[in-house]
């Protein structure tokens, strides 16, 4: 599939990171940061910007939740190569500070995700005006459209359609519900009620369907495809990278760097964090749930196996 | 999804027989007969159905190899409940006795599946034609079609379409090589040159596309579908049997006792044989490559995780 307007953004470091709290250490962010630039992938989201408080501290919650100036540029300055991926970090709703938020010329930071359930579109918009305003490329990450309500959902849209501050309306399959052809048909929503907005498509692998699910994305004209390395991220995790870019057949891609840093990498790193399908998985993705009953049964060392147990019980045949 | 005359295939132990050379236990392949009758599965294939000789005996190469019918009634008669699947054994091409075969009536087994390569077909052919005569249902399975020339298989699609002793013509990713597009493009060749059989699909999960396929197939009209527990099967293993059952509609089934064995079973055997996606078995599946090589490395211990050495070796470069 080539499709010149196809970008693929990198969310290794910041959907990773919500497996560790963002612990990750210098050496491995430098290496995905080399993998990624050397591959032409587009974008790389390197973590969250958020507000440091005294309960949300730097030493509990990690450097990459927060993305200060300073630690960004250690990574980008550990790389002299000349193809560069565009920066990318991700915003909450109600947990950020926009007012301390530097002119983009100033940063390293290129663009700016918002992340935001549907109920609260118009705060995300409110930060995704105060990120163009400094001049920031953005996106409005629309999570968990699987559990909204249609008629919300729709208004929702609406409301991204008449914002011109949005460069980029996310289709996120937060709980790794969707089979390809409901992504189709909520496309369809996407582009009925925001008819002028490029898309962008980020999945979890729940179901083993977070690579189907981008290629049927790209079918359906999605131009902005969220993959991270090897998979990595929260629960089930997400589009593996490499799948990706071997099925895409733009030229601008190199597969090679990312193989690299899986192979120097990843098989250490799983043998401390755990990411990727298994049957509990499975089941909170077809039940359309939030991941977080699942993650709790994979945290339980006795009973994390314990696929039949898990489908009963969330089933509530066990009540 | 929900069509009346989709049917679901079980070939847990003849897929995942390929792993350890036949080698499982009564006990488990019992708890796969109950967990798959009980699920409402339409068929269980059990086993391949080939010739013992002095080089090819029973000890090194396992019973549900050659699925002798005392070893199948074991099965079959271990479990008392009133839904059955209809017991299905594999032929390979030069590898069988068609003279030894007992009529239908006479056996446990109702159907046989034959699989050939293009290149064997009218040997394949000839079996099917011998094992209608004894009154089984039938199956041919051209095995990767992503490595045939083209116009060799559309002369054995026509070869088939010819053959009324033929009830599902199958189409086989053999190498975990097609995405979804691929699938609609080479399955228009199957409706085109055998309008009239109906057909089926087995896929591999080299490139975590063997459920997705799975789903594209049932859009595109295949109405018998392979898949295993927990995805078994030799390699990046099979479409997972619970999610394809928690897809489908059907009322039919009933995904509870499949999750039962993988909880009671799979997790223990996954400690002992290794199945499922990796990196190295993307690249196989990517390149369009028997997996024979990628086997080879995950059988490395050394190597076996170094999907980067794997790419380059495969890709020639280290030539």
């Amino acid at each position: 599939m080539f499709r010149e307007k196809l970008k693929v953004l990198d969310c290794t470091i910041r959907d990773g990171g919500l497996i560790n709290n963002y612990h990750f250490s210098d050496d491995f962010v430098k290496a995905v940061y080399q993998g990624v630039c050397k591959s032409g992938v587009d974008y790389m989201e390197i973590g969250k910007k958020l507000c440091e408080s005294d309960v949300y501290t730097r030493e509990a919650y990690g450097k990459w939740n927060f993305c200060d100036e300073d630690d960004l540029k250690r990574i980008v300055d550990s790389y002299e190569g000349e193809t560069r991926s565009v920066l990318a970090v991700m915003y909450d709703v109600g947990r950020v500070d926009t007012h301390s938020l530097l002119p983009a010329e100033q940063s390293v930071v290129g663009m700016i995700r918002t992340a935001c359930y549907v109920a609260d579109i118009d705060k995300g918009l409110d930060l995704v005006k105060a990120c163009k305003d400094q001049g920031y490329e953005t996106t409005i990450n629309i999570m968990a459209p699987s559990a909204a309500i249609e008629t919300d959902l729709i208004e929702a849209l609406q409301q991204v359609e008449e914002t011109p501050e949005v460069d980029y309306l996310y289709f996120v399959d937060s709980f790794g519900a969707f089979y390809s052809e409901q992504i189709t048909a909520f496309l369809k929503l996407f582009k009925t009620y925001a008819p002028s907005k490029e898309l962008g498509f980020h999945g979890h692998n729940n179901q083993q369907l977070a690579f189907s699910n981008t290629q049927q994305c790209i079918i359906e004209g999605v131009n902005l495809l969220d993959a991270t390395v090897n998979g990595i991220g929260r629960g089930a995790g997400n589009c593996n990278l490499e799948l990706l870019l071997n099925f895409l057949k733009n030229p601008k891609f190199d597969v090679r760097p990312v193989y690299k840093v899986i192979q120097d990498y990843m098989i250490d790193l799983r043998k401390e964090i755990e990411w990727g399908f298994n049957d509990i998985y499975g089941v909170s993705g077809y039940l359309n749930q939030h991941p977080r009953a699942a993650m709790k049964q994979r945290s339980d060392q006795e009973n994390k196996d314990n696929c039949y147990d898990f489908l009963l019980e969330s089933l509530g045949d066990l009540e």
